[in-house]
């Protein structure tokens, strides 16, 4: 038995951008209709199976915060706190930003590609100031120092500007024993499934996180889960899911 | 010249309800498309002042909960903090939730029946705690305990339960220079807007906020209005809104 609350992860639905097969990162591009009936369901599944949030925490970007509003409005939970943080952000994807999948993969082929999308610690290039696809200027990140604004994120930074609000944010939440939400992004929440799981730099570049299929842990007190790996609500989805995701850019 | 936020106003949009003319209340109602179209016109209007939001306070009922996101995701400020509180809910319309206002009227009279809706002082019957339209075992309000858990408000009562938010959570957010947008409820508002303006118990009485047309306050140093009665961002809009408001229940 444990006193710890309930942790669920969600990531955000079919944006407009996942469906145009560009790489996202800090721009703040709109759930898809599609996206947001996936976030609908994710918070259909948290009824069925009783898991009701007490607080929730997403990133600045609207394809997080819509997930998580919809997912907590399906689940009649619109009313609980919900804290947002550049730090539950999407990895900052650097001079690809805006950037076709596809063609990415056809211009620099599948090892740099794959480099660049799957390793631990190999980012992008860096983004210009001023580019289109920059959020450098945005004044929700004003509040950010340059030393630590990013202008492109590898996996590794991720973790590192994740974790400190894992540890000041989230993790008194379920010490507290509240069941919390964090409604977030494929890489942002690689980094925290690394983090709990324990997951070796190898292990983590073949992880992947399914949209819309809440992941649960079930942790002891001192936060290490129950069960390795968590569990899925939606155990058969989102076996399909992670296959999908896996195949992602190589259409 | 004042270092003091801006206070933005902003009644929710039509519910369900509104549209079905039944008294609302704590019933937790959803906006329709209509609501939803005028929370987004809302938003647009803030940009087109250029008056964005910085905090953002709302009530525990999804229909302002909605107005508040669907506006600052227009105004392009989903990512800034939102805080809810039970103290911006609509008035708790007691016995008479759930029920049509054209019957109540024809029911009980026009004198009993402006009694109820626009009087300061006197709250309708009290809701049983097991009618099905009363909110007296929802989690959401669990934190409260009983004495100060309403089954019947009226406007002074609204008032008394609505100012210590203001003091509190909303009025450091406008010393520290914040824009601040609060997205509630017919009644939460008049309360404020009574407080803010000084009006007289007998004056509230008419006063009424037409929906999805934000509010403008600035405030001096010590929070008292520039100018009484504040700047709607579509003065014509809102004076027919202000109309059809009087009228309702009237059809």
């Amino acid at each position: 038995m444990t006193s710890t609350g309930t942790l669920i992860l969600l990531r955000h639905g079919e944006s407009d951008w996942n469906k145009k097969n560009l790489f996202t990162g800090w721009v703040d591009v709109p759930l898809t209709d599609e996206g947001r009936a996936q976030a609908q369901r994710g918070g259909e599944l948290l009824v069925e199976r009783d898991l009701l949030p007490d607080i929730a925490f997403t990133s600045l970007l609207r394809r997080a915060i819509a997930t998580c509003q919809i997912s907590l409005d399906a689940a009649d939970r619109h009313w609980i706190p919900v804290e947002r943080s550049w730090r539950l952000n999407e990895r900052h994807y650097g001079e690809l930003q805006g950037k076709d999948k596809a063609q990415t993969l056809a211009e620099f082929g599948e090892e740099q590609f794959m480099l660049w999308r799957r390793s631990y610690d190999t980012p992008p290039p860096e983004l210009a100031e001023d580019s289109e696809f920059s959020q450098w200027n945005d004044t929700r990140y004003a509040v950010l120092p340059p030393e630590i604004r990013p202008r492109t994120e590898c996996l590794k930074d991720v973790v590192e500007r994740m974790l400190p609000y894992w540890y000041d944010a989230i993790v008194p939440q379920l010490q507290a024993g509240k069941n919390v939400l964090v409604a977030a992004h494929g890489n942002s929440l690689r980094a925290l499934v690394k983090h709990l799981d324990g997951m070796s730099e190898q292990d983590v570049v073949s992880l992947n996180i399914p949209t819309g299929i809440p992941l649960v842990y079930e942790l002891d007190d001192d936060l290490r889960p129950l069960k390795t790996g968590g569990e899925y609500l939606d155990p058969e989805a989102a076996a399909e899911a992670i296959t999908a995701v896996a195949n992602q850019g190589k259409k």
